[in-house]
C-alpha cells in the first residue's frame, strides 16, 4: 500500500521509456529521393534490432522489479532515492540505443564505442538494480526475507551479473557485432529461463529475491 | 491485485503511445512561405485520417486488454512477457502511423508499401494479443475459464482475425486506398459492435474472454 | 473499482499531453546568432502564454473528468468509447497549442485561422466531455443520478458551453487576439469559481454532476 | 482513496518529466565528421551534468510530493489547482535543462541567463509546492495536522528555502559556474540529508509535514 507510488512512478518511467525507444524509428520518407520506402525500411535493420533488445531489457528489468518490490514491507526516502538511481539509468535506454542504432553496428572505431556506451548504460542499471536488492537484505524490510546464510550467494550472484555488463564494454571496444551479440544472448537467455521456470534462481542483471 | 502492475505497465503504454500518435501531426508554419494555414491544414487530412485511425484501434485492443485481464486470477512470468510482445507492437503504432501519413495514401509502390507495413504492425499486435489470449485459455488462470468445447471456436476466430490483417497487407500491395480502408472497416466495425452488444461474441483483433 | 484501467488510461494521456505541451517550447540557443538568450525568451511570449492556457484547460477538464467518473457506478463498453472521444481531442491540444504560438496571436489571416483551430479541439474536447456525461444521466449508472427534471437544464448548460467555443471560432477569424482572450478568460473564469466554490453549479466546458 | 487520481496525475507527469530530460540528450551521430563518438560524448558533459541535476531535483519533490499527499485526508478542487501550479513548473524543467545544457555552463551573459532561467523554474516549483504545503495547513485536511505554534516555523523554513533558488538567481547572473553549483549543492544536501535521516525537519525546496 505505501509502496504504491513508487510502483506507480517506476511503472510511468518504464512505460514512457519503452515507447519512446520507438521515437527515433523513423524513415527518411518521401524526402528521400534516391531510395524507395522498402530500402528505407531495410536500411534500418539496425534500428529494429537494437529496439528488440533494449525493448526486452527494460522489460526484463521491470519483471524483475515487479517481483522485487512486491515483497517490500515498508518503503523509507532510502529505497525511493536508490530507486531513482535506477530509473535515472533506464530513461537514459532511448539514448543509448539511438546511438547504437545510428552507427549501425559497423566495426568502425564509433561502431563499438557506441556498442560500450549500450553496455554501460546497461552496467549502471544494473548497479541500480544491485542498489536496490542489497536495500531489500537488511532489516525486516520484507514479506518473506532471504535467510543470512544466502545473502552472500545472491551478492557473488549479483556481482557476476554486473561483470558480464562490465566484460561487455571491454568486449564491444574491440569488437562491436561481439558485443552486441553477447547483450542480446543476455536478453534472449533471460526471457527464455524465466518464462520457463519460474522458480529459477537469481541471475545477471536481473537479481531477483527468493520470494520470486 | 497481482495484476495491478501489469495493468500499470500496460496502461501507461497505451497512454503514451495514443498522445505520441499525435506528435508528429505539425504543420510547417510560417516557414512554409508558398502555403497559408488554412491549406497546410488541409494537406494534413492523410495525417488527421491516419491518426484517427490508429486512435480507434489502440483504443479498441485496450478496450480488449481491459476486459480480458480483468478476468486473470494471477499473473506469471510467461504472462508478463507475452503481455511485452504485445506492447512491442503498440509501441511502433506511432512510427507505422507516421510513415503511411507521409506517403499520403498514395497508390505509388511507396504508398501501398507504407498501408502493407501499417497492416503489419497491427498483425503483430494481433499475434501478440492471441498469445496473451491462448495464455488464458490453459490452466485455472480465470476467474472464469472458457470451457474446453469453445476453446477452438475461439482460437478460429482469433486466427481469422489475424488473417484479416494477413490479407490486408496482401491488398496494400495491390492498393494503398483499398488496404487503408480496410483497415478503418475493422476499426469502425468493432467500435460500433462492441459498443451496441457489449456481450457480443468474440472477432478479429480483439479477441475477448466470454466474461466480457 | 471497474472503472480504476478508464482512469488510469485517462490519467496516463492527461499527464502526457500536460507533459508534451512544454515539449515545443524550445529557444534556437547559441546556433541564433543574432539573439542573445534573453531576447529569445521574450520572443517566446506568445509560447509561454499559450502553453499555461492549455496547461489550465486541460487542467480543468481533468479535474471534472475525475469528478465525473468517480460518480460512475459500473463501466461498459459504450463508455469506454465516448471516453476515447473525449481523448482523442485532448490529444490533439499539444499540436494546436504549438500552431497559435506558432503564428504569435498576430492578426494575419493565418493568425486568425491558428486561433480558429485551437479553439476548434477545445470545442471538440468539449462534445466528447459531453458525450460522457450524456452517459452518465441514463440508467443506474452513477450513485448519485441527476433527478429528471434538472437533466435539461444540465444539457442547456452544456451546450451552452460548447457554444462559447464555437462563437469562439468565429470571433478568432475576425480578430486572432480577441479569440485567444476569450479562450483565456473562459479558463481563468473556471479556475476562479472552481476553487472559491466547490459545489457552483455545472459551466460551459467543464460540466460536473451534482454529486461535485 | 479520493486522493488517487491526484497522485496518478502527478506521478504520470513527474514520470513523463524525468524520461523527457533524457530525449534532448543526443550525439550528432555520423554526420558530424568532424569528430569521432568519443569526443562527442565528452563535448556532452554540460548536458550530462544537467541531467543529473535536474533528474534528482525532480526525484526530490516527488519524494516530498509523496510524503505531503499521503497525509491529506480528503481532496477538494482547490487542493487540485495549486497542484497544477507545482506541476506547471515541474514541466518546464526539461525547457530549462536543454537551455542550460545548451550555452554549456559557459560564463557568457547568454550562459549566466540559461542558469538563471534554471534557478527560475526551480524558484516556480518551490513556490508551487509551498501553495500545496499551505493548503495542508488549514482545516482539518490532515491525518496528522501541524499543531498551529509550529506552522510560523514551517513557513519560515518555506520561505527561506524559496529564497535560495531566489538567491541563485541573482548569483547566476554574476556567475553561471557558481549558479549553478549552488543548485547541484542544494539538490545532492538534500538526498544525503533525507536518506540519512528520514525524521529530518523540513528544508528549503522540499516542505515536508511533521507526519514524514
Amino acid at each position: 500500500m505505501d509502496r504504491s507510488r513508487l510502483e506507480a512512478l517506476s511503472d510511468g518511467v518504464f512505460a514512457v521509456a519503452l515507447t519512446l525507444l520507438a521515437l527515433n524509428i523513423a524513415v527518411r520518407g518521401p524526402a528521400d529521393k534516391g531510395h524507395d520506402l522498402w530500402h528505407q525500411l531495410g536500411a534500418l535493420w539496425p534500428t529494429f534490432l537494437a529496439y528488440l533488445v533494449s525493448f526486452f531489457v527494460i522489460g526484463i528489468i521491470w519483471v524483475n522489479h515487479h517481483g522485487l518490490v512486491r515483497n517490500i514491507v515498508a518503503v523509507d526516502r532510502t529505497l525511493l532515492f536508490l530507486n531513482l538511481v535506477l530509473l535515472l539509468f533506464v530513461v537514459l535506454i532511448p539514448f543509448a540505443t539511438t546511438t547504437v542504432a545510428e552507427y549501425g553496428l559497423r566495426d568502425s572505431w564509433d561502431g563499438r564505442v557506441s556498442v560500450a556506451l549500450y553496455a554501460a548504460v546497461f552496467l549502471g542499471m544494473s548497479v541500480g538494480f544491485g542498489l536496490v536488492f542489497e536495500w531489500t537484505l537488511h532489516g525486516k524490510r520484507t514479506h518473506s526475507p532471504l535467510p543470512p546464510e544466502r545473502r552472500w550467494a545472491a551478492r557473488i550472484r549479483f556481482v557476476g551479473g554486473a561483470l558480464v555488463y562490465l566484460v561487455t564494454i571491454g568486449v564491444a571496444l574491440l569488437s562491436a557485432v561481439a558485443g552486441f551479440v553477447l547483450i542480446a544472448a543476455v536478453a534472449v537467455y533471460y526471457v527464455v529461463e524465466r518464462s520457463s521456470s519460474p522458480s529459477s534462481p537469481v541471475s545477471p542483471s536481473e537479481k531477483v529475491t527468493p520470494a520470486n
